[in-house]
């Protein structure tokens, strides 16, 4: 229902397709398939039992909605599937479906269906990972030089460039990678232990059983089952709600720099595209809206999962079902604004001359640091501090450019000349490691 | 797409209907409707403006799907809508058409929608809530000397009846009936303010249509536009969220109660309800579940949007986009929440002997309390209680009852004789105020 | 420790005096006093008792560091306090020292604690609140017809003035106060009820002696104890949520005002105030920093306290004692981000000349709504918005101003002349109700 | 202020003293000494520079008390700290005292500070981590054959044993080891970028300064700064959520077991701990709650972590900010918890009889799985579960045994002798890899 109330902003096709209910069941048809085959490779079931369940992996046996409306009697979607896939079993091969599901339990299935669906969903997010990733790579190239305030609590400072800006996102967004890259195993996981999580149905063949399961599945096997010890599972949440806030920040960035009196980029234009119903000029940051909108409700979901991490005994009781829609609800939203992140990285417009001119309207004073510095060795970094300080407010109340305000001050002229005037007030001289920075982050050289 | 991913445990039909995307339509056309029939009333339109709009008042003319898809590049839904809505009543009425909207902005039809929606949503939460505070009345009164432990830090002590839990319950749920009655006041408000909130395209008759605009829809006329205060709306999530909290610790209770070694209370029993795919015998505590789950996600949602209000200058960036699918998920969660509150209040199943065992199976130890305030005039409540300490000591040790232990204590014996022992070891008798509490709760005298 | 390790920024010294240790062991002997009142007005104990505890009201008796040393092993501060205050009645008067704490259980006593610190910290609230108030009034009152470009998505568009924007953060305190001040009554209300709530040691005189104590305490008394149904306590916390987020809204706002690009308001100056360590012309936003931090905390806290509602049965186990530290830290961050806001309301600095200057360099098109409304009633809202849309963006692409764009375009000419431009161009003429809802807010008229 | 106004329960001395300012003030000390040698070995400032400075690395200087009121108006703590440590600096070495926090900002020092406390208190974390561990393996060695009733849904069913419990926590433990020990290395970096980042004020010296003073103080040097990235910091405090989680879930599984009605384990006995001011025969999990309270309140704060990530540009307003006395905090009570933790597994009483009586109490509904088991292979797995269903409706009917009421069934008897279900209903016999979970949790071979 959602999904539909909100604009489409919002949404993000193709993981909305993994999460829904009818790709679920076949993620569940799938591990009951695979459960069949490892009771087969352990010889509980006779050989070709696995092949009679095949032709159903697409799950067209089972109704979703009946599935559904079963559910709120049953308490959850594996009692009412588990019924239905049996049935169609049944009508191929009366002794197979005696073993379907036999040794699992409901959560099983449902946890190793999400691991399913979430392997497809982090692949997915890889990938469009990496077109940011290669935009962003672009836009670090295309402006390594091009200047622009430096802003501290949004107050104009030194000058950056908008290379550095893009190469900060980058960095951010390499490391979610390599998080993601890495967790990715650890919660990837088959979910297989039975009523209490003893596999006790299976005698002595249960880790043998769980071991082809796992492989058949291409996931990995767990020391144990993991009904109640959901730190895996929580852990992905965690770190997509660390690139969300990445993405916030981006998000944040743009749309400050998109603000009518600062003017420096836009978001891309199309027909149509963040118009307004009451003003014709209207050019709206819909898509830092989305990011910037992701990067507030993410971090309350992730809270809602950690704190269901406490989960009673050997299977939980609310906390395992404050997951089934909150976990879906974070991929959807980082995707959503992953997709909205591209979008930007990939058509931002840029207008290097108001940069410029924004900077010099700041009257030198973004500057007035590297005064402070050129004054420093000879006066201490108090003392010039402390100059710049009254020039600087001399420069703002009288509105003139910081450099006349110093050109007129003894106590500085005696330490620097003119060509020290000319040299410290091209922002292209007090970029410091600006150029290094961009080179790391663009995988050349130095620390990543 | 979520409602579809998990159980319908966490449906509410009713509640997912009023804030579907259709009806959503629907309350925007109500607005653009009773806008028109404001300009008429202040002369802006010709009489029998609002006349040509008022049969597209069921939104049949948008195609929801479409006005979904478009909102991905407007950035929100209205645009589209007020383009379809501005199509359908040019091909009645040329004129009116050119005044459709007008003087509004797009969060003016979507907020005030949004209201509309509440009260919908609201009204049938009260309607909920009556219900579950007749069941619970019913309950408290039944049980209104059926003893059991009471449980402090989950140790059990002194007696309690069940009644005097039903009240506890219904106390909370008659607080929260009177909260959402005096907030809808409030929040059920009128949004119209035009592109920065002025009403200037209305010149000097702003108000004068803003007045008719908020009485044709019922909604109350705020002092000024609210599009980025938004306390009076969060300020019913707040209390949606408090209201969930007390639904919450509902299900936590009688979960607790229904545990196999305490075993006082079950909930309803029904064919396929709560049953398990592994084991035959289980009997699924389904609907507190589902309120132990909303009660660990909706605080966070509450959270989002209290982080969101946030809101920048006039119109915001991020913060109300923030809310779109947050606050239908709350009145969906609650919902749901309620319901199965309902479910239980009305056929929890209660078993007295079992309370009854239960308590007495605690070696007297639930009255140990009784002996300290029986000895405390004589002794003082440090001796007494350090006495006590002692004796309960041994029979936790010996496994005997207390009072056996007393009896056997000298220091005991001189103030207290066997019929004094009767008295105290009969729960009956130490109920202090359960009675007037229970009547309090059913509005029975006392403070409220 | 925390406060230890942030900047005073966020600290309000009156609050963490009220949530000190040292004071709530006196509101807690103040609870003991009544109690012992209490019962001797009911003939439980001999006249005069409880003038034997009243010397001890200030609490002097008490070691703090012993008592939340001792704490570490109890469990609670309240039994090594009732141990330490029942010593120093006994040293008094041994036969009042026998009913020291009688009928009570520790979390009455820090409960009802908490209900007195609450009111005093209530009181102080309102007080400021009122302040804060007064200054926002003021502010609405001097610039109520000081132009500056109305903001949306963070995109300027048409005119409002700094009045409305201190009408609108005055209306919502507004709420807030009258949100604090109804809800105080339902909060401030006495806790009494034994170990699992039925003051059972109380025999029939419960009810009786409870009446009596909250009159000694100017609480109100409940239907029943609330040991476990926190939602009057929450919902204090959730209002205080509310009027930070207000607060944050208002610290957003002045901050982006703020920013070098806009430059038409400046926090108030004062030697060493938001001075940078590096950039000596920095004057930093630093009382915006703090709400702004405020409303990025307190909802989180808000949601612990919500989540904490699920109490078990009498007494919880967990939930409470999340209650503990998070309460007085969301008291503490309120009145922090309210004693920066008054800061600001009392002393902003507010350039006019900048206002109008950046409004003026929008190119006109803040006013391209105004131009809208004054063609659609002649050719129909979607074709005057189609002619500015174009006009808008040739004005954006030539950088020329708007009304040089429209004056060369034939359709507008035909039906607006030079004197309707110069009327719609000034924006003193499009400000529609602004001066309406400025008096309402004000409390002049119109709805509240 | 707020450890103070709660138990000590909550306190974990050691993480407090290393997050108390005047540690503080000392890691800060650190950072600038440091900064002076790196000044030095790169030729900026004399040789001896660093010497100078050396001496003052207590902070002995440094008035704690007046840096944090001056503080206020500052905006943070670096400001007035620069001031005092040059003051001190220039007493023994006017020259020196000109370089002090050169090319630094307010943050970097800040932040570096932070990261040199974090390793600190990550390596008490970690320490203490292998204390848990070791004692949890010592319970799960030593119960590995304990058999209790596994739990689902809060409902009794087939056997573990206390051995697996505490396999699955001491296995989640280890995970949070890892998790914490490959996080450290990306956390633990450098922050050295001056007023927005480039280090310009070092001309072309910055990396090579910054790669000196990261290596004097053995932390990792970065890409670049991360002064508006916070994802590094965030992903510790995502961590620490993740492991309070689980020893949440470890306190909710102790306080479960421990409740009067089930009785088999409860928290260590010493005088004076976890008694009641009421009930003298109390003995609280008050270990417990302080678990459970930290997994309530720690979810909230990384939600405010994860949300203040949105930094604006290249050095933040509010979020930054927000951090400063969550990051803490989340330490503070992660460390509370886990000191609790150790206490429980250390000290843990357990009552295998009471595991076995209440087991046995179940009329052998725990073993109706193993009966389906048995029984599927002939009939089915549907029709044996519903057999069953039918077989332990009637024994919680009649109140008798499971094995009794089967033994009367006839088509049970057909498949089963008196010989099968003496097996069937030894609980021993249906642990199914309980041992083989266990010794993979002990790190003897099989998946980790």
């Amino acid at each position: 229902m959602h999904g539909q109330t909100a604009s489409w902003q919002f949404s993000a096709p193709a993981i909305e397709e993994i999460f829904s209910l009818p790709h679920q069941l076949a993620c569940m048809t799938r591990f009951e398939w695979a459960l069949i085959a490892a009771l087969e490779a352990n010889g509980v079931v006779p050989g070709g039992s696995a092949g009679v369940v095949e032709p159903l992996l697409d799950a067209g046996f089972a109704d979703a909605h009946a599935i559904r409306a079963e559910s709120e009697r049953a308490g959850n979607i594996a009692i009412p599937f588990v019924r239905a896939l049996t049935a169609a079993v049944r009508e191929r091969d009366e002794a197979v479906a005696r073993f379907v599901h036999f040794g699992a339990t409901s959560q099983d299935v449902l946890d190793t269906a999400l691991a399913l669906q979430m392997r497809e969903a982090l692949g997915l997010l890889q990938t469009e990972l990496a077109k940011l990733g290669t935009s962003l790579e672009a836009l670090a190239r295309a402006h390594r030089e091009t200047i622009l305030a430096g802003r501290s609590w949004l107050q104009a400072g030194p000058p950056v460039t908008l290379g550095l800006k893009a190469a900060s996102w980058l960095n951010a967004i390499r490391r979610h990678r390599e998080r993601l890259a890495s967790v990715a195993p650890r919660a990837l996981t088959l979910q297989f232990g039975g009523a209490v999580g003893t596999l006790a149905s299976l005698g002595d063949q249960g880790t043998a059983v769980s071991a082809v399961l796992a492989k058949k599945l291409g996931l990995r096997e767990p020391a144990m089952p993991w009904h109640t010890q959901r730190d895996n599972l929580v852990e992905v949440a965690t770190i997509l709600g660390l690139l969300v806030g990445t993405l916030g920040k981006m998000g944040r960035d743009i749309s400050l720099l998109m603000q009518t009196e600062v003017g420096e980029v836009a978001e891309p234009r199309a027909a149509g595209r963040g118009g307004s119903s009451t003003m014709p000029h209207k050019h709206n940051p819909i898509a830092s809206a989305v990011m910037l909108a992701a990067a507030m409700r993410v971090p309350a979901l992730v809270a809602t999962l950690l704190g269901a991490m406490v989960q009673e005994h050997e299977r939980g009781l609310g906390g395992w079902q404050a997951e089934w829609e909150t976990m879906p609800e974070i991929f959807r939203l980082t995707a959503a604004s992953l997709a909205r992140a591209i979008e930007l990285a990939d058509g931002l417009e840029v207008d290097p001359d108001r940069m410029r001119s924004n900077f010099q309207a700041n009257l030198g004073l973004g500057l007035s640091e590297a005064v402070v510095a050129a004054l420093a060795p000879a006066m201490g970094r108090d003392e010039a501090h402390r100059i710049l300080e009254r020039a600087t407010g001399e420069a703002l109340a009288q509105k003139k450019h910081l450099r006349e305000i110093l050109a007129a001050t003894p106590e500085v002229r005696v330490h620097l000349t003119e060509s020290n005037f000319d040299r410290l007030f091209d922002p292209r001289n007090y970029l410091g490691s600006t150029g290094q920075f961009i080179d790391r982050a663009l995988g050349n050289g130095g620390p990543a």
